[in-house]
């Protein structure tokens, strides 16, 4: 069985009704909720479904049609940059699925989004259709305002629906890898060391792959913030030995760590794994795996 | 849902025709085959079943009336102490359900098997209706051959079926923990160093509790062979570790580890957090868990 996450941003967090409105419209048949976080500074609401394709692509686009509804970009302000009343929908694979087989998953929905609500749709990450697509920051530049006045450009040209805003504006979809919010304190109360910390293994300053990286001061505590992209390329225990090295070099232990949200299993037994220095371990080597894996074989003669 | 897992042993190790029915009778509907092993000198196979309890128990009962109807104690040989057909079978919680919680499973087990089969049936461990019957051991004490003149005597009374003895013996069936079978690899030929070791950490000489050690050598290797009884009081990583210290004391490093068989979930992630000094974490914080959980809520409005 094939389940993937979705993580749609809605424009809107502030409207206590409507956000309730979009949890209610989101959980279609077999859709599963796992979160909802609304934020009133960033008027912004992100919630996180998963369960089989079709579910999830059907829940999703009915909180988008009631997004399109009553949400109004021309009115809507918010610290955090914004294309559309429902902003971007990612598609992570979870489990039996790749991140490849995501791709046709997020044209399936940008097309029915695009021809069924009228909404210009760009499709970004795995699923972009050119290069300077692959990045979210890039197709949001210039935010619903801007999208306004250069929609008619051939640069600006939606891979699904119509090249014309309205109050909705437009709609980001994309498949990516499972994203892990991952935040690892350290043992002062020196800010500097944790953005020191975070240059060093960060990718875009020539860290790790995959690996974004801020360092904050958090209640007193130097804390290095970061996104692990895909932890199939920098798994979450190679980030944690890299930052404890690295602080080790100045003396400095880490106090304990956190994952913001879910991370997927496999994540968490390749871990276990790694420290126990398990030779050739397989998830199915859990108890529950293995349960997992007999549910899948056809039953035996006799039985 | 609550899932146990069941671990017969039955006295045939070397039919292949018994082995093959045993396993085909022990798969009622819901049960899942997780493992099943043969030894001919010791002549006795090992099946490892898990579903949930209404399921397992039918499918341990069907097993059982085999192997009373295909065994013949009378006629049995092998390395393995054993005091029935089908000689023990020990019932272990998994998920949703307590090792107490487990308990009148067993003694429900039990008493269909004295009932129907017209077999003697002791309770051993959680299920142990006297302290001197929970040990297996104990109650094995003497073997098949012992059990044919002494189980008139009152502290040979089974706790289920008539107090005779014929070809089939009598079965053993408890309640316990997971058992973990791990084994820990040192960097050195000398077996004295895991010896010396599995005597400081085992419970029986003052170790760990609920760990059994033994120190083998295993291809010119030393290897802390040991049996975790209850990772709930003493887990995983707690073994490594220790292990990991009294190695290092005589310059001695850890090269792998190997889980035989299974481990509960649980013990991984509990593994991981530990490692990873993950504050506050929670097995419903790996995706997988947050999809059980959701599924098990009963859907929302709007659904």
């Amino acid at each position: 069985m094939a389940i993937i996450e979705s993580v749609p941003n809605f424009s809107e967090g502030r409207r206590a009704d409507v956000i309730q409105a979009l949890i209610a419209a989101i959980q279609a048949p077999g859709v599963l909720l796992l979160d909802a976080s609304s934020d009133a500074d960033h008027n912004r609401t992100v919630i996180t479904v998963a369960g089989e394709p079709d579910a999830v692509l059907e829940g999703v686009f009915r909180a988008a049609a009631l997004a399109a509804q009553t949400i109004n970009l021309f009115e809507h302000r918010g610290e955090h940059p914004r294309i559309g009343a429902t902003d971007v929908i990612p598609l992570a694979p979870i489990s039996g699925i790749t991140l490849e087989e995501c791709v046709p998953l997020a044209h399936r929905l940008g097309r029915r989004i695009g021809e069924e609500l009228g909404l210009p749709v760009y499709l970004y990450a795995a699923a972009a259709t050119r290069p300077e697509r692959r990045r979210l920051p890039d197709i949001r530049r210039g935010e619903f305002e801007g999208l306004l006045t250069s929609i008619h450009l051939p640069e600006r040209a939606p891979d699904y629906g119509p090249a014309q805003v309205g109050p909705a504006g437009a709609v980001v979809v994309g498949a990516r890898p499972f994203l892990i919010a991952y935040n690892i304190f350290l043992d002062t109360t020196d800010v500097e060391v944790a953005k020191a910390i975070a240059r060093q293994i960060r990718e875009s300053s020539g860290g790790l792959p995959a690996v974004q990286a801020k360092g904050f001061l958090v209640d007193g505590q130097a804390q290095v913030s970061m996104n692990l992209l895909d932890a199939s390329v920098t798994p979450l225990h190679v980030v944690f030995d890299e930052v404890a090295r690295l602080a080790q070099q100045q003396g400095i232990a880490i106090t304990h760590s956190e994952i913001i949200g879910l991370a997927p299993e496999q994540v968490m037994l390749a871990a276990a794994a790694h420290y126990l220095k398990l030779r050739g371990f397989q998830p199915t080597a859990t108890v529950e795996g293995a349960i997992q894996q007999a549910a899948l074989r056809p039953l035996r003669a006799g039985a």
